[in-house]
Formats: structure tokens, C-alpha cells, sequence
């Protein structure tokens, strides 16, 4: 079976058309189209699936509910832009019961009053196995002022949000299993309830969006070193990474797990990733005084190297393949 | 377990909140936003589950394309608007081998290209069990244009388009084994393309939204009884059908099932069921020329007893249970 990538080459390939209204189609984060002369909507859907993206068992109704609708707006984070409004298609198998499915609704409908977005429509259906959540969100954005993935120059910072590994090191201490419970001791409860429960990171994107600071963003769904590579083929540049700059969870070693192997491959932290020219940075450092508890990190550099992403560290340089999440391809992470 | 209906008013109810753009939130065959002055869009999401809604069997690819786009352009049809974008949100077993996926993007791809529509984005999962293709549709009408299902009022005359049932029939013969093919006498290829690749009425709704002549309309996708229940549940009137006037698949009897039953209760035929007040039928009559090769048939007239639905047969009028499709009832038609 080709891997994800490649059918989103070839679809992309196959339904490439003009319509006026089409700023950017498939192959960012969200799709574009002009609404007015002074407005864009971005247009996004992505979907959590019983089995593939997670287990009932380990997942209360409330935060699966809340990831469904957190993982799109991450998306039209990953713009720069505001959410508004959202559809749900949702597959309910016959063996759940209505409890979860209203814990599910109510989770979801509390994460679109805290983030601002109303659910105008959507579609239910029976499932032949699992739940299934498919979610479509519509955001908006001044007109040019949405960030691609295709804006990076060579020679630019590389920035990231939050921690990088720690959604992943979260379901690795949810397969081990631990619980989310009230007695659960900090140091397991953060790094489960970033997996469970992940913040699209919107207000800060929309502040880089809109003071221009970011040239390029992508938000980390399959693992930075999977997202990266994507960022610089749409942009045509190449990257090194400093691992030591690389904000790790260096408690993950405690639980048997490498801290560098997480932050680079770890799927799901829905973090920010965004390039900065240099002379821009003092934007940036503005910026980052409005979000004091949010750790912004400069982690690399763009090079003029299309494609190529590479990890220095002590010293060496080498060749960093994307070993992050890709549904047909067994996870190697 | 709730029922789909039940479900769809729980969730209205949990999820009602205001926003300038919003004209119609959940409810109606598509939600209205308002994107300028003079425009709307229309906005829908529609899934095609493998086990629910299909079986890959007696399906071929290219026609499931061709179908996961079509349901949800019928729902922009009943709303009288015409279909610009779409996402499509697609779940891949493992099992699956790459040609049929490929033949189901290109009949998405050719049917898109039929109807005007571009596909701007989506997402690729991997599925534990069969595939699944979620669909959302953006389309778009003149303000104030689109027809609701709220717009009926006592009195009015009820019209459907084509022939009711032949998408059932075509079902219950792919149950008995029989496939599409160069072989298949007309008879049965004309109810099993009905069922495998049924056609949005797109332009009849046009003309019928733009001349102002359907007052509320909705497309038939659960069967009559409980598409029509909807239609005078929110326009508040109710509904007589007069069995004789129904355009029946009279040929279905051959097969052994019966054509009344099926035109009452069948789901999927994805025609029009609209109503039109008395003195606009000539306007009706002017759009009717325009469509020589589709039927188009008087049913029955709109009354005010809200939310009831009767059957009148040989002169005796008896109340019509809605026993069309429900995802989470027994199918009872």
C-alpha cells in the first residue's frame, strides 16, 4: 500500500482545479478561500477513529469529545487564524452506550464554547466497529494574513512551542496502564492529559499571524521529524536541528523512554512550528512576553537544501529521516 | 439507544448559540452562513460507511466515488443552491487493496468535475474495520434564496421528482445477488444504478429556488414517510399523500415487493420533495418544461394539523407512520 504521503501527492495531483475563490488547496493545513475583498475562511477536517487514533478503555467521554474538536482547530492554528464554525459526522457502533456518547457531546460542545466556535450541522450514523468522530471546521483570517507552510526562506529561525515528546510519552504511560484519575501523581497526570486532552495553541498563532512574525507554520500532528520535512518541501528549504536545543521531556528517561527519541518522532503534541527571518525576531520576542507560560523554543535554522532536514548534535550533523506517525506504514517511531 | 432522530434534537438543543454569520445552524438539509451582502453558503456533511451503507461486493469503486459526493450534493440541491467545494474525510482498512481506492477517487474526482465542484482538501486515516468517506460540502446561493424545510404553510401542493422506491428496488436485488454489468437486461440495471449512483436534481432545484416557486423543500435520502414527517414538523403544518397520484416503481411487484411500500418507506432515492402554493404553479409548470425527461408528480397538499402525516387510499384517510431509515432503530420498512 502507498504511505500516506504518496495518496496525498496523487490525490492532490488528480483534483487539482481553478476556481476563483481558491487561494490554497489541498496539501496545507487548511484550505483557503476568499470570502470577501478584506476576508479569508480556512477550511480544515480531520478525524479521531476508534482502534486507530484511540482506545475507549483509557479515554474518558468528555476529553475524547474535546481532542475532536482540539485536533482541527490545531489545524487552523497552524494558519494563523480564528475558528468559527464546525460540523460533526459521527459513527456510533451499536455496542456503546448513550452515556459515553453524551459525554462525548458535552465535551465537545464545552471545547467550542472555550475556544468560540458554534456547531452548525453535521451527520449521525451506525458504525460496524467503534466510534468514529469526523470533524470539519471553518475559521477565518484577515485576507494575506494567513501563514502557510510554503513561506520559509533559507537562513531563518526555527521556532516550536510547548514540549516535544510529551503526547507520546502520555500513551505510553496510558499502554503501560496508568489512568487519568484524581490520585495520579502530577509527574503522569501532565504528560496524559497532553495526549488526552491537547490545546490548540490559536491565540499565540493569531498574534504571529497577524504582527507577520511567522513565515511558515505547521502544527505537530505526526512528529517533528515528519512535519518539518513537509514544512520545507512546501517551502523548498532544508533544516538543521540543534538537539540541544530541542525543549525535551527529560522525564520520559524515568519511564524507560528517550527523551530526544519522543521530541523528534513522538506524534500529537499539536504544538506549534514556525520559521522567523532574522530580523523579525525582535517581533517575535514581543510576542513571547503576552505568553509567559507558554515555552517558545528556537530550535534550528532553515538551509538552502530543499527537502533535506538534519540533526546536529555534539557536534555532528546528520541526516534526520521523518520517522513520525504515517497511517499505512507500521509506526517506527 | 436513542434514535437518530432523537439524537439530532439533543444535539440541536446542546449546541444552539448565536453568531452574525449564522442564518440556519443544525436542522435543515445544509446550515446557511452569510459570506456578503448578496451571498450565502451552504454548508453539509454526509458519510458512506462500508456494512451500513454499502457493501464493497456489489460496489464498484468508481460508483462509491461517485456516490459519497452525490448524497451530500442532494442536500445542497434541497436547499436550492449550487455546490462549489469539498472535503472529503476517508477511512482505509488494511484489506483494502490500492486499485479500489484509486477507482473511488477517480469516480469522486469525475463527479466532481460533472457537477462544477473542487475538492480543497480532507484527511486519510487508517480504518480497523471497512471503509468510510466522509464528505462536507460548501455551495453557495443568492441571499435570502435558499428554500428551508420550514418554509411550508397549510394548503400548499406537495411535488416529488422522479419515481419513488427504485433505489430500494435496486437494493433488494444487489441483496439477491444480482450485479451491475454489460449482461444485466435494463429492467434491473435501471433500480441498481438508481441505488449505486443515484443523481442530485442540482438544476430543477436551482430553477425551483431562484423563481421563488418551492416554498419548503428537502431531498428524500430516509424515505417519504419520515422525510416528509420532518418537512411539517418544522414548517409546522401537516401532510396528506394521496397514494394513487404516487409516481410507484410498478415493475418492483414482479420482483415480489411491493411498490407502494417502497415508495412510502424506501430510503436513498435522493429525489426532490418540495411544496408550492397554488397560485405559483404555473411558475412551476414554466420549469417543468425545462426538464421534459424528469418526472415531476403532484402527491398531495400541505394542512394545518402540525407535525401529522396521513395516507389517503381508495377514499379512506389513515394516519402514515414514519418507517423510513433510522441508523439506530431496527429498519422497519
Amino acid at each position: 500500500m502507498r504511505s500516506e504521503l504518496q495518496w496525498v501527492r496523487k490525490i492532490r495531483e488528480m483534483a487539482r482545479r481553478f476556481a476563483p475563490e481558491i487561494v490554497t488547496g489541498i496539501g496545507d493545513d487548511a484550505a483557503i478561500l476568499k470570502r470577501s475583498s478584506g476576508k479569508w475562511w480556512l477550511v480544515t477536517t480531520d478525524a479521531l477513529i476508534e482502534g486507530v487514533h484511540f482506545r475507549r478503555e483509557y479515554t474518558p467521554a468528555q476529553l475524547l469529545g474535546h481532542k475532536a474538536l482540539a485536533v482541527n482547530l490545531s489545524d487552523i492554528a497552524a494558519m494563523g487564524g480564528r475558528p468559527r464554525f464546525f460540523l460533526l459526522s459521527l459513527a456510533i457502533p451499536e455496542d456503546l452506550d448513550d452515556t459515553y456518547v453524551e459525554g462525548f457531546l458535552e465535551g465537545i460542545v464545552a471545547a467550542a464554547d472555550r475556544y468560540a466556535v458554534v456547531l452548525i450541522g453535521g451527520n449521525l450514523a451506525a458504525s460496524p466497529q467503534g466510534l468514529s468522530a469526523h470533524v470539519t471546521v471553518i475559521g477565518e483570517c484577515a485576507a494575506h494574513r494567513a501563514v502557510r507552510r510554503d513561506g520559509a526562506m533559507p537562513g531563518e529561525a526555527i521556532y516550536v512551542t510547548g514540549r516535544l515528546g510529551l503526547s507520546a510519552l502520555g500513551l505510553q504511560l496510558l499502554a503501560a496502564g496508568y489512568r487519568l484519575s484524581d490520585e495520579l501523581p502530577e509527574p503522569l497526570r501532565r504528560p496524559i492529559l497532553a495526549h488526552l486532552a491537547p490545546e490548540p495553541r490559536l491565540s499565540l498563532a493569531q498574534h504571529l499571524a497577524e504582527g507577520g512574525v511567522a513565515r511558515a507554520m505547521i502544527d505537530l500532528s505526526d512528529g517533528l521529524s515528519s512535519d518539518l520535512r513537509r514544512l520545507c518541501e512546501e517551502s523548498r528549504v532544508g533544516a538543521v536541528l540543534y538537539a540541544e536545543a530541542l525543549p525535551l521531556v527529560a522525564e520520559a528517561s524515568e519511564f524507560g523512554a528517550d527523551p530526544l527519541a519522543l521530541a523528534l518522532h513522538g506524534g500529537e503534541d499539536y504544538e506549534l512550528l514556525f520559521t522567523v527571518r532574522e530580523d523579525h525576531i525582535p517581533r517575535l520576542e514581543e510576542v513571547r512576553g503576552q505568553f509567559p507560560d507558554l515555552p517558545l523554543s528556537c530550535i534550528g535554522r532553515t538551509i538552502s537544501d530543499p527537502g533535506h532536514v538534519y540533526l546536529e548534535h555534539a557536534g555532528h550533523r546528520e541526516p534526520l529521516a521523518p520517522r513520525g506517525y504515517d497511517h499505512f506504514l507500521r509506526r517506527s517511531g
